[in-house]
């Protein structure tokens, strides 16, 4: 056995003794079977310490290179290759495939797309495909504050696990804040969760089973899509009409179908931004009420009026405790923060909060606690009412520059009390033409409402969102698109 | 009507008028059906502008103080009273129960005693109860560097969405560290998530069906348990040996069930400590590769190898795939940032990010910019170093003083080659006490083992982690014990 041991070198006699002889193993030097001298032996002959011969023998059998079985410590065992060449199974396409939950079949079209959004920015394109707050209204010296606040945190161990629930005096500032659009809550009825997607993902696993009936409007937030695929329950289409989702179409449906939950967004829906009217509201909750439906009220733009009118949300009538509410920081703070909130009846949060921590313990310590710094400063109101102010201005620019530069005859809008959106129908001819790629050419990113039915009409809509954009590109984006409306068919 | 408007007030005339205007029909001074004067009437009799009385009757309209039908838009509607009486349902106490979906029974006991580990803190009492890194340890001062690099990073806006599959240099990272134990990998093979639990969820999710047969150890992570229950899946339990697993009762099985999958710590064995010799590791590979089982390979404390011996992952000599490998910030660094990796085969991650998109979007921003900058930094390898030299004392500590105070007859326990726990066995007759309320009378709070078995063996076992604990800490901690235990029949 060639052993080249110096006691001189900086590395250890031990580390030496390790490597070589595993060296020697793996590239067959030393064959399967073959028997080292015994330590005392190989002491003497290198002129090292026997216990050390000893500890480097126990790390190579531990590394799996000698045999384990009592009498034949010293001897080769075969080993198996590392995963340095990755050999597969032949059907190896097929392995995970074949393993998958049978009911689950992923939407790879629709995250891939997600994705995609994600790291599709690009400088040269106007981006209106993205439901994201521009950070650059986001004073840093703010969040710089809170960070610091956060992490000598005395309380709450910034580092540690925080409650399932979500750490309590977030809780309370949501309850405060929430209190100012007529939602009366206290914090058990609080769910902090890692964003609005993460609260409906909890809601559908609590509530919802394969075959269950759900409504929703039509169009919807794309990405219950794919969420309502996954749980395989079957979907009741919606309308949306001028005043939100068409009420009587819900009625025929309640008659027919044992719908359990219905999912809708009464402000500023996605994509449409339509708003849907006080009286509407408590209508549709006497008739879920009636029926025992529950409501999923997803409201992430809450704070986003800029026209006057004030709408409260289904929940803050809700005297049976039948509306889930979900809010969320993602779109008027930073979705970087990854956390929302569900309002919901005690008992309903209950169960809510025992999946929330089978499936992750507990949301981002760090990130809430410097959230609840910032709604106890008061900057949590001061920055809505600088997003207001912003976005105010800017969908007032979006609006004339729509009326300015539009071609009238190819396309209809509709004016939104708030939001971030405009949805936009094109009446134009050609319908198989891939919409976005088509406005990606003239700069500027766009999401086709096709993305938003469960099953997708001829007719091309354009979801229009100007929450990155300031009036300068809101103002150029407007123009390349009614260009490139031009021309099209 | 009765309207004081008084048009010197820091308050706009719109906003008295509503506010008084709902006021008086909140109180029922003003009932339903009650015809409000035409706004040119009121204008004039209040010395107002018109404009803002027709704005604050659209205000009301739009609050559902008024009717919407055509014609009679200044009447007084019945309005549904908000939340602040919470009158439920009469079945109000099973009404979220019976919406459960059908095979969802929550595990709220094992829940609910997460939810109070968290919020247990108490001074008094030296905790053995929770497996979470001593945070005492942890240079701030670097934490806060890499707080004011992520601010201020350039490629991914720490304010917006993460790539569902995690920070890309983040992925990088990963990559780096996880070679220095063995496995090769690129980004493509890795997904970050929130921590392990989440981990875990997302592998059942895309992989588990009800009726599925699931292999683990026996104890087990306790928070795997609840997991199950949730999906319904068959659990088989194969018992923990002085090295790991029971291979040849997984051979026994493997001829009954058709195992899809198994779970299994080789690695300092949560509870147990127990670590799998590099042999029966390959032995069990090939098992798993013969009958096409997958192997979650759960290894949160792969860095915290104290005495000698190198295991390394199951992963490393993963030549077909078959292995998806958990590691964790949470268990060495800080669980607050709920940061975990899935490591496996390609088409393995595609398939679990696609439902991590469809679940939260995206893992927290914010901690994933900070810890890649943790990692490349080069603070996450110091950090590790200085860990392992604090726990490899603290470890050395806690084995010599069970040695010194514990009564021999009374107590077993095995010597870990590294992590944080150490698993004792009582040999006592009180079999009914609540063994976690006796200690704590003690001052110190242990795990009962109780809780890491499916099924429940009838005697006592004591999981004790030292995690949290200094050298102190851990002394002072035992002598509480071993006097527990004294005077425990």
């Amino acid at each position: 056995m060639l052993l080249n041991i110096d006691k001189t070198k900086s590395e250890s006699v031990f580390n030496q003794l390790v490597s070589q002889i595993s060296s020697l193993i793996d590239s067959g030097d030393l064959q399967e079977g073959f028997q080292l001298p015994s330590s005392r032996q190989l002491a003497v002959s290198l002129g090292v310490n026997r216990s050390t011969v000893i500890r480097a023998y126990e790390e190579l059998w531990a590394l799996g290179y000698l045999e384990s079985t009592p009498g034949s410590y010293t001897k080769v065992r075969k080993r198996k290759v590392g995963n340095r060449e990755c050999k597969h199974f032949a059907e190896k396409d097929t392995f995970w495939e074949e393993m998958l939950n049978s009911s689950y079949k992923p939407d790879f079209e629709k995250v891939n797309k997600f994705s995609k959004l994600i790291i599709s920015d690009n400088d040269s394109v106007i981006s209106f495909d993205r439901l994201e707050p521009d950070s650059r209204l986001i004073d840093v010296r703010l969040i710089n504050n809170c960070y610091r606040e956060a992490i000598s945190n005395q309380e709450q161990n910034v580092f540690g696990y925080c409650h399932p629930r979500g750490y309590e005096p977030l809780r309370h500032s949501i309850v405060s804040h929430m209190r100012l659009h007529g939602v009366n809550s206290t914090d058990e009825n609080i769910l902090v969760t890692n964003g609005s997607q993460n609260s409906l993902q909890l809601i559908f696993q609590a509530f919802i089973s394969k075959d269950d009936v759900v409504a929703a409007e039509s169009p919807t937030y794309s990405m219950l899509i794919p969420l309502i695929k996954y749980f395989g329950c079957k979907i009741l289409e919606i309308p949306v009409n001028d005043d939100g989702l068409d009420i009587s179409v819900l009625k025929e449906y309640l008659k027919r179908y044992p719908i359990k939950m219905i999912y809708t967004m009464p402000t500023f829906h996605n994509p449409t931004s339509v708003t849907m009217p006080q009286d509407k509201r408590e209508e549709l909750l006497t008739l879920c009420e009636k029926h025992k439906v529950i409501i999923v009220e997803d409201s992430i733009e809450e704070e986003m009026k800029y026209f006057g009118k004030v709408h409260l949300p289904i929940k803050s009538i809700d005297t049976h405790g039948v509306v889930i509410y979900l809010g969320s920081f993602s779109k008027i703070l930073a979705p970087g923060f990854r956390l929302g909130w569900i309002i919901a009846d005690e008992e309903c949060i209950k169960r809510l909060t025992t999946l929330k921590t089978i499936f992750d313990l507990s949301s981002n310590t760090f990130s809430q606690i410097m959230l609840h710094q910032f709604c106890k400063n008061g900057y949590y109101e001061l920055h809505i009412r600088k997003f207001l102010r912003a976005f105010k201005k800017r969908m007032k620019t979006a609006l004339k520059a729509l009326k300015t530069y539009m071609p009238a005859d190819k396309v209809t809008w509709n004016e939104p009390l708030g939001g971030f959106l405009i949805w936009i129908k094109l009446n134009v001819k050609s319908k198989d033409i891939d919409i976005e790629e088509y406005f990606r050419k003239y700069g500027v990113s766009i999401t086709s409402g096709r993305s938003f039915f469960y099953t997708p009409p001829e007719e091309h809509y354009i979801r229009f969102s100007i929450s990155k954009c300031n009036e300068h590109e809101i103002e150029e984006g407007i123009r390349r698109m009614a260009k490139a409306i031009e021309n099209l068919d």
